[in-house]
């Protein structure tokens, strides 16, 4: 049985507590934050306080708060033998290094309140300053997830990075196509077939042969049109410089 | 049973063929192209031709050639009291307009030569020009597909151009994605589920609503490291406008 104490009480702390909740190789000690109410959601069976003195023992110690609180919070636990890591992409695991056992656990997935998350299919990232808690990490994680993987912190940085593109970046494009579609009296459930297809396609091609469209072919006249159809001037910009990216990426000349 | 003469002989002609085939409703008497290697690819059922001077008797021609060929194209077509239409998005019906009964049959899919379609899937967007042909384009819409729209040509632009957002660019982002992977020696493959997450999410959330991020937060460290992190001057400038563009529909100021 691993015991992980869990601190923090946002969407990453509520789906890792579910999750673990849910696992018999894993027990959930207690809750930690300072947010009262938030705590509430974490239900009657599990153990939860406000009080950073009153910590309960645990093998694992998860914070999972926001980047810029993740140091400060690390400074209130006093158990300063025991494994201490964070969750974030983007926070190198050197900020916890005046703990001696530190480590990244990273999932990488997006997390909405509203959504339950199958966590078999999220791919965790895994550091561990040491051999033997690498292997208490991996051990973690495999218990909930099928996809494991022990990556550097660098590694980690560029992931979350890349996260942005394909997540972050995408779905913005997909409200500014709703806003076209709303423009037009069109229902957005129209380009929903169209979405998944180019999703479904990188299971037998790779992004850069599934590339089609007007700037993969050079086709200059309808890229004028569709700059001149767009209203919202930075949509304009984000239209110029996606297709110019598409056309330098192919050897096509503007 | 409707009878169709295909002309062309590429990817969207193709995929057109397959699924009248199947058909029972449908007949496909006739695949022209000025292409006989690429006829060929139809087999050796159907009859097919070269020569536009050939062509048999149909209800409907459909046009499925490159958007800057279809005119001409059309001028080749001797039957001058059936029904013409194209297959573009970004093509107005006005251009078949020396035609007395014309339209449009618009599948918003994106079609490779490697991937088979479920056209039932497929929104079809179609225009007529006259009561009773648009009944037949409609008919001839559901008898493959279960989403069928009548859309006008100022509509079926708009769709064409989200369709870009949606499809292109969100590809190109996931090129990006898989190139950063490649420089830290990661698998394209980690970031799958989240790909699909965040398509998944737009069953229960608009676009709109299922924003996170370090530009949907404000989070200016993150962005600028980011930033930093990138190597393609493009790749930087893509960030930075898409970064402004969430900041600016939230309302947060750079």
């Amino acid at each position: 049985m691993i015991k992980v104490a869990l601190i923090g009480s946002g969407n990453v702390a509520k789906h890792l507590f579910e999750v673990f909740s849910m696992n018999e190789t894993i027990e959930v000690v207690q809750v930690i934050s300072r947010n009262e109410a938030a705590l509430k959601n974490f239900g009657e069976s599990v153990n939860t306080t406000v009080n950073f003195s009153r910590i309960a023992e645990a093998d694992i110690y998860i914070i999972a708060v926001s980047d810029d609180a993740i140091h400060a919070i690390s400074q209130l636990l006093r158990y300063k033998k025991k494994l201490i890591i964070h969750v974030s992409g983007n926070t190198s695991i050197q900020i916890l290094s005046d703990h001696k056992r530190n480590g990244v656990f990273y999932p990488l997935q997006t997390f909405s309140k509203k959504r339950k998350i199958d966590f078999s299919d999220v791919p965790i990232c895994f550091e561990a300053n040491n051999e033997a808690d690498s292997i208490l990490l991996e051990k973690l994680a495999k218990s909930i997830s099928s996809k494991v993987y022990n990556v550097t912190s660098e590694q980690r940085k560029a992931l979350h990075l890349a996260a942005v593109f394909v997540n972050n970046f995408t779905n913005h494009l997909n409200h500014i196509a709703s806003r076209i579609c709303n423009e037009n009296q069109l229902p957005f459930e129209i380009l929903r077939p169209l979405i998944r297809e180019t999703v479904d396609k990188l299971e037998l091609l790779s992004p850069y042969e599934a590339q089609t469209g007007p700037a993969r072919r050079g086709d200059k006249k309808t890229l004028e049109d569709h700059v001149g159809q767009l209203k919202n001037s930075t949509h304009k910009e984000i239209y110029a410089v996606l297709s110019k990216s598409i056309q330098k990426t192919y050897g096509k000349k503007l």
